[in-house]
């Protein structure tokens, strides 16, 4: 079982620990330090060794950090968090609501002129230590890089993680590691760069073909990189896990000690691109004034998925599909009142284990019935595990890492009677998502421009979700992938090959939530008659094939080409899945998809 | 009669006086000079004194600029006016294609190294200057400050204009001036700014409540002003044109020559704050390292109309909606092949003027019939006017100025039997005019957030058009006027008050033309049953009562809530305009609004 049910923070932990830390910044003659949730990658997940924040606080949340001072030790966590944060950390801990509350702010209002805060420069960007800078400009607090103090106190903290790497085979990947280095080495050319280093595993990953398994959830091995613009890449990472390989890392690769990476960079000559946003600030010190700043060159090729990562992609899909029709029949079997939210995870994992395709789950299975539904990040365990009762709304928020592919599907589901008011909001969340589903947009087009389409309906009815409208995933890579979105926060162009999630949603707190995802890939448009010749248009196709709750749709409410949309979708999920499922799950497949 | 139909430019007046220019350009030891069409206060519209790009090159569109060299001329011309440009200028001119080529690129082609460019620091703004500086840092080429060379060689300029200022009452401005004035000067001294220099004439008119005459189109009067934190003003503007004014300027406002206007800049002390986007590099030098960037602090109140603006606007609307219902039930009168583009244009602003309320129209007509239609920024002259045919579609954008507000609005009217594919067109235009009128969205969105929404219908046929979908309207100012916009470029957030002007299209060059526009005005949406509570929301009130006409709508494309929309407006429509219009406007109007 990869998912954990355990509590594995707790609010007592905390204080001693931050006592320990005190005494620490007062033997350094330091005013605070702080504790990202990050590590030197700044991926989503963190490995034991690097789970700082939850080891030092008890709160184990994706995103945020601590300002540990010597009088107060703020945690800053964002909107997703504000709940969560309250049950998991003690009174000497003071949640401060972020980004609407920023560091520099709060530094400035808690320490005295002259107060002086420790960090450690492998975990903070470049970026961020800017914008530090920039904001405390004449406020007489510095911000200071020091040894990690937390790991001089964290006695038994986990040894990095060692785990061995596989090759990404050709058929999946659908281009050489080769092939890829010399069209990237080209690009760094024409920017006129000697060379980009590379400290996000994903992007190693992707480049080199090969997959890992350092962190959970994402098949990452930690490490650093340099791509020279001849297509030669140094690659720092441990020998050991590097073993299994044989013969797959070409000659273009040489690998070499982790302990050599700054060394190494002393060395490089040229204009050297660094991604300011993810590498961190130890590395840009090592390259001084030799760095240039720009995009990791490994991203947008890796958000254009290649025609084989997209059938990939779609195997995938049908495989995990199967799974979750398996389990809706299951659950809808069950009496009302019968089950609790761990046992459909754990009921979910099972049935994605069977064909022994799964390599992990893609992210821990959000399974949040009634109130807990309303939880945008509800993670189950045995404090908080609920039975599904008649009249709830399940939702169930899941994915698997395969080595096809990554998928990610969010399915709402009726338990007995459900409210009238329930049925109207899912149909409304169920409308943009068609919208979205449905669209044609010209070439050029960011999600910004677009993501309104998606939540159109639900503005309507005066309604609306506090999360964006999609994010972009990887190919047997991370769940979350930029830098495409579906947000009002993302500027990037949507291109033939980004797979992103459409999930709407509506949340009523304490009451009940509703969401439902598809993934599905950006491709060109087919002509129309009649369409404008010289336009450019994009479309999506989609991925998921799962069922849609027919009991929760209001059908009047939607427009014809909605309700064709889902019958149609329908059909398909039939089509599909029907030959992969048992018999039992055909039955209820039938019915669940019969035309609305 | 406001508009004419004279053709003010002849491309053969170009070359001779280019010959003069070049002339100048060898006395002077330049290499080039710029001619823009913008004045030293950036609107849309220029005096005939300040018509030099005109003058020069035939070219008679509302922005762009001339690059004149030695051996050649570039006009440079935005995506509007490519084929407008070909028929207005001589071939000494070589039309550029602007933005996609920027000046300093297309400088750098075509000057050798040290090549020196004059221009006018009066005509060309902060940012402009600065951006020009960025992009030709190490080229050898320089842009520098000289006397008009245009303004040289123009013997018969017409001189600056002279128009009296009027009083704007209290009734339609619905704020006094001096209430203005300290409601912004408590903005300045929260901003640390100890003043702030006003260049554009619209913001002036309405900080002082005043309205003036010295351009087309907009009731503004040229001049500066410089507003100071404790809510004084020193307004630089020539004491002829303020006579009729007798004692509404208040005794906060000083009234100074606008020779004196350099100068009192110098003498400003503190921190003064400047729009880098329209304030003349003139300007700025006078004020050198004491200039703070920052928006024109009248762009915002000015943008928020209260709410005797926005009652004043609607009864524009609701007068120049019955001279538009006269126009459409006359024009329906009239036999096919008889009438032409000029005709409707004269009889439509005589039906505007015949109650005396119209000051001016908003800008030129647009009606361009058949393929004419396909030209977004159309204006008929002697040379081009076309009869109106069976089976055109004839665009009919058209505005006034009246004391009480500003109007805009556009219909297409079927001339005898339609195509299908102009009416599905028509429908898909329309369709995206009423998403955005019945759209509600959470407050903080900026136009490029919700703008989609009038775009999807066209969009899923593979359709688009290459506007915005709307921009800011004045109160009885510019009928362009920032900074909101329906438009992907425009960040600003929406706020109730704000003036837009939704306007779909769709434009088949060669072929035909589709534009509806109503104009709408932001407000708070009521909440609805089941609404989410704490979730701020905002909507449009319609301000614009003209019937859509209904042979172009495809009933069957329309989903039934937009059916519903356009028989609710066509009620409301007929029973606002029925009581303003004759027995023959009525009769048609009954027909007209009709429910589908």
């Amino acid at each position: 079982m990869f998912q954990s049910f355990e509590v594995t923070a707790r609010p007592e932990q905390g204080p001693p620990r931050l006592d320990r830390l005190r005494a620490e910044l007062q033997a350094e003659g330091l005013d605070g330090f702080l504790v990202p949730r990050a590590d030197a990658h700044q991926g989503e997940y963190v490995s034991d060794h690097d789970a700082r924040l939850a080891w030092l606080t008890g709160f184990t949340g994706s995103a945020g950090f601590c300002a540990a001072l010597r009088e107060v030790a703020g945690v800053f966590i964002d909107g997703r968090y504000r709940t969560q944060v309250k049950s998991q950390v003690a009174d000497v801990y003071t949640p401060v609501p972020w980004p609407d509350v920023t560091l520099p702010d709060w530094l400035k209002q808690q320490l005295p002129d002259g107060g002086r805060v420790g960090f450690d420069p492998w975990l903070h960007t470049l970026a961020e230590v800017e914008r530090w800078g920039e904001a405390l400009t004449d406020s007489g607090i510095e911000m200071v890089q020091c040894a990690n103090l937390v790991d001089r106190i964290w006695t038994d903290q986990p040894a990095p993680p060692m785990a061995p790497i596989k090759a990404h085979p050709l058929e999946f990947a659908g281009e050489t590691a080769g092939d890829k280095c010399t069209r990237l080495a080209a690009e760094l050319r024409e920017a006129g760069h000697d060379a980009a280093v590379l400290t996000q595993p994903d992007s190693i990953m992707w480049l080199l073909n090969i997959r890992g398994a350092d962190i959970p959830r994402n098949p990452v091995a930690h490490g650093f990189a340099v791509l020279h613009d001849d297509g030669r890449v140094d690659l720092f990472m441990a020998a050991q896990k590097l073993s299994d390989l044989g013969t797959h890392l070409d000659r273009h690769v040489t690998v070499h000690d982790p302990q050599a990476f700054l060394y190494a960079l002393t060395q490089l000559s040229g204009r050297v691109r660094l991604d300011k946003t993810s590498a961190p600030q130890k590395v840009a010190d090592a390259l001084g004034d030799r760095a240039v700043p720009g995009d990791d060159p490994c991203a947008l090729p890796k958000a254009r998925k290649n025609a084989a990562e997209i059938a990939g992609s779609a195997a995938a899909h049908l495989r995990d599909g199967a799974a979750l029709v398996e389990l809706l029949a299951w659950l809808d079997n069950q009496p009302a009142n019968s089950v609790t939210e761990i046992q459909v995870v754990r009921r979910l994992e099972e049935l994605r284990r069977r064909d022994n395709a799964l390599q992990d789950i893609s992210f821990e299975t959000i399974a949040g019935t009634g109130p807990n539904g309303a939880i945008m990040h509800y993670r189950v365990s045995e404090d908080t595990d609920s039975r599904l009762q008649d009249g709830h709304l399940l939702v169930l928020d899941s994915g698997g890492q395969y080595l096809d592919g990554t998928t990610d599907i969010t399915r709402t589901i009726a338990i007995g009677q459900v409210g009238e008011e329930e049925r109207a909001a899912f149909t409304r969340v169920l409308q943009g998502m068609i919208n979205m589903s449905l669209l044609r947009w010209p070439r050029g087009l960011a999600g910004r421009d677009i993501e309104a389409v998606g939540r159109m309906p639900l503005w309507l009815a005066g309604q609306d979700f506090n999360h964006g409208l999609g994010h972009g995933v990887g190919a047997y890579l991370s769940v979350h992938e930029g830098p495409q979105r579906l947000s009002r926060l993302s500027t990037v162009p949507l291109e033939p090959g980004m797979i992103l999630s459409n999930e709407p949603g509506y949340y009523r707190e304490g009451a009940f939530g509703i969401r439902i995802e598809n993934l599905i890939v950006v491709q060109d448009a087919p002509a129309l008659p009649g369409s404008d010749a010289e336009r450019q248009m994009l479309t999506w196709r989609t991925l998921t094939y799962v069922p849609i709750d027919r009991r929760l749709i209001v059908t009047d409410m939607l427009t014809s080409s909605q309700r064709k949309w889902l019958n149609t979708y329908h059909a398909e999920v039939r089509e599909k899945i029907a030959p992969r499922v048992g018999k039992a799950a055909n039955l209820w497949l039938d019915a669940a998809t019969t035309p609305l």
